[in-house]
């Protein structure tokens, strides 16, 4: 177990330190669950609460920040949630080694060009022609299809399929299990059943994308299915052939985007939303989780809903339908009310029978 | 093609047999599709159509059921669900043979202590230091990181993926694919991009959970994810950093839960609901089909819809928007009749023209 | 890289050249991605814009459709969209060889049977007794469980895990990751918690079927669960234990189906469709994207919405909901005339408040 003092994580993460710099630290928790030999962050007076109660030995906390306990150590600092990252980095365990060059157990077909400090683990198979950057680590038991072509100081982990042709820029992390470049879903019906249209296009992800652990991003029927530049994917998504992804998306667990769809720059899109085929979503679009995209909408647009509408729209309709015994009841007293009334002069005639009765509401 | 005799089927699931202990039967069918030399169970008096019209040689039936058919041997027993068990697991093939010890194609690296009766299958790798409980077995394909833990009588099927450090109990059981402690989704905004936010932590999954085929299960960002003892995970579930599932939990296919969530025990989670993140849900919450949660719930509640809201609330907002036509026609009427009288005395003036016309029906 | 000339790629699209066939073209694009040495199609005047724009050197159009620019190069043809498969198929590189016979890498037990032409790639694991049909080719790093059997000319892709005794049909394509046969998820509760229930059925596809990455289809409780012939299924779909899939069913990313199941022919299910257990669904059901289906509903139906409709009912609904603050307002104002009204005669006591106040609207 390792254990840091005081004082080597005050430094690390720029803080102030009010306390003993020599107490010994063994790792980072939340305010709730930290023991009394780890240390802790709190960032908000909402936690203040739990900043009352916690067994922590320090805390983080902002610069001016008011603590009533004497009994914490306290690390002063302006962001104390992202110095945060000082500390678990400190603690964190150190990447497995991954030594240049190829494991004996991997398959390497000929014609394969590995760069300079390039790792091939174990049980990896990496088809004909295929390129792998410099630096670039296949931690093993990763396919790696014919002609593929990876850029330098990628992290391929374990599982991780990429098929003939694929291409990755550089930096770019694809956790276990991610699947690249399977044919995109197109059949064409016959009278004979679904036939298959042809996906001879392929995957194009830029620079710094991050691909989480099972997600699956189809090849384009032709030209390229595209993740733009620093684009962040998290686990079980679905990329569909031909889809442009821009720079800097976020897209949320279990996200599935259809056919051909293109999306700006900059999107924020929440865990299960579903994005239907062959829209445009402008950039700076940000979408809540579970929503259902069907159609196109301009940039900057915050969406929620199934269907998404804007995110105002979205709330006022959903609040709506929570109002619903209140209209129905107000409904009611209204027609009981009117139908006390006497006749009044040629009111319009009604195309449906004029009073609702009782029994509609129960329909 | 194996088959049982009544008698001995009769005495697996502990029931008492009417019909021809003798004869000879081919494998468990449901009443609808069972053959002639095959067993059924009809638990209910819902299934009694069925009942009259499959061609089983047996059924499994409560003991004081009514059957007319004289063609059928039946099987009386107190819960023909559960002793139908017995029958399927007679017929089951048994599970391959694991043998002790590491297969020759298999990968382990320096320093990893296996528990005696540990089985490591074909091309599985087990990284550096990582422990293996007794009799567990690695069924090939694996890949286990450096410094797992893994307990004892764990079954973990071909293609699964441990990150370095996970740590699983004892009896756990995880299915093809499923993929524990990749990093966390964590991305800082700067003006330059996303920028990554270590991951520091671990999953820890307690005794007995089951975890299904191509599910994920995300390292916490510090501290650990956890799966708490008993609880059952279906296939594509993810889980996302730092959330901690309670005891004998039950997720069903495609489940999402977002960050830091805190789930207590005994929930019992619909296929494709979402949970959002940073929310605290009670012991014994109950959260129907595709539901989206989008905040903290206590104890017991029943939830569903999306926005996820108290089953009945639910069901009361999906009654109201079907009734909308009904709705729509009733204030027409309303209105109409209303148009149609004298002006009464002084009323509060209404800030918006005061009689909608039919138009703004059809918007 | 390939370049084939505007009179091959006439010729392989059937369609009548109106240009300089002797152009040389180095592959297809879409309207708007094409550059100057490519070829696209554009089967609708909808994108007459696009064409107008196309820097494309040639495209595919209809017999009749009236092309202004001079400078393009026409392949006029019935179905452009279709005949463009021709051209995508010349330019697509051609998969990888897949020698007969098994790589010297692949682990293949005693007793498993290989048609001819069949080929096991490497870092494969192919069980006791398994068979394998004609042609069939495993791409690398697939597992193949004991007694599990293959028909002819199969593709399975890296990653795919077949459970033991799983049966596929011939032509299927199994894209990567895809695991079929993993245990249903069936757990009895007991006051100890769940308790399994034994899955000993089994995974039947019959021919054709396509199977998307990371899909998972579990096996049957007993009996089988079964993926009708010519079906087509997209990345990440969950199949639970006993469903009954039709023949010529298409299942889009992300669908999932609950236990036992039954689902007809034809059946078109959009994205991120969850679908309740126990339920049937009868032949060519269309189901919209997202939709929650939670009950039976008879052939030809098109459902959408959550929970799911027939689609005028569920977009009734939905236009319903979005007129939410008009129905307020316009029931305010009924409330605000009627107040001004002087009492009428005997009317029904309503049950509650007659007039709802203003703060009604803003629960």
């Amino acid at each position: 177990m390792t254990t840091r003092t005081l004082f080597e994580l005050a430094q690390a993460c720029g803080a102030t330190l009010e306390g003993d710099g020599s107490r010994s630290i063994r790792g980072p928790a939340s305010l709730r669950d930290a023991g009394e030999d780890e240390i802790s962050f709190c960032g908000s007076a909402k936690l203040s609460r739990e900043l009352e109660r916690t067994r922590a030995a320090a805390v983080l906390v902002p610069h001016e920040f008011p603590v009533a306990r004497r009994d914490l150590a306290l690390l002063r600092c302006a962001q104390p949630s992202r110095a945060f990252d000082a500390v678990v980095r400190l603690f964190a365990p150190p990447p497995p080694a991954a030594p240049a060059g190829i494991h004996p157990s991997a398959v390497v077909e000929p014609g394969v060009e590995l760069g300079p400090g390039a790792s091939i683990g174990p049980l990896c198979h990496v088809g004909r022609g295929a390129r792998i950057g410099a630096r670039t680590v296949l931690r093993g038991r990763v396919s790696v299809g014919e002609g593929a072509v990876l850029g330098a100081d990628c992290e391929l982990h374990p599982g991780v399929v990429l098929y003939p042709h694929v291409r990755l820029g550089e930096r770019c992390i694809l956790h276990a299990g991610a699947v690249l470049g399977a044919d995109g879903h197109g059949f064409e019906p016959t009278p004979q059943g679904w036939v298959k249209v042809p996906q001879g296009g392929t995957v194009i992800v830029e620079d710094d994308v991050e691909i989480g652990a099972n997600t699956t991003i189809d090849r384009a029927r032709f030209g390229a299915t595209r993740i733009g530049r620093g684009s962040k994917l998290d686990n079980l998504v679905h990329i569909a052939h031909n889809v442009v992804l821009g720079e800097h998306g976020m897209l949320v667990a279990q996200v599935g985007v259809a056919g051909s769809t293109r999306i700006g720059r900059g999107v924020v899109i929440g865990g299960q939303v579903g994005i239907a085929g062959h829209i445009e979503l402008g950039d700076g679009v940000q979408i809540g989780g579970g929503a259902g995209v069907t159609r196109s909408f301009p940039q900057g647009v915050e969406l929620w809903g199934y269907p998404a509408r804007p995110i105002q729209e979205a709330l006022r309709g959903m609040a709506f339908v929570s109002k619903g015994e209140s209209v129905l009841r107000r409904l009611r007293d209204l027609e009981a009310r009117v139908a006390g009334l006497p006749a009044g002069g040629p009111a319009p005639g009604p195309a449906h029978p004029p009073y609702a009765t009782k029994d509609e509401d129960q329909r």
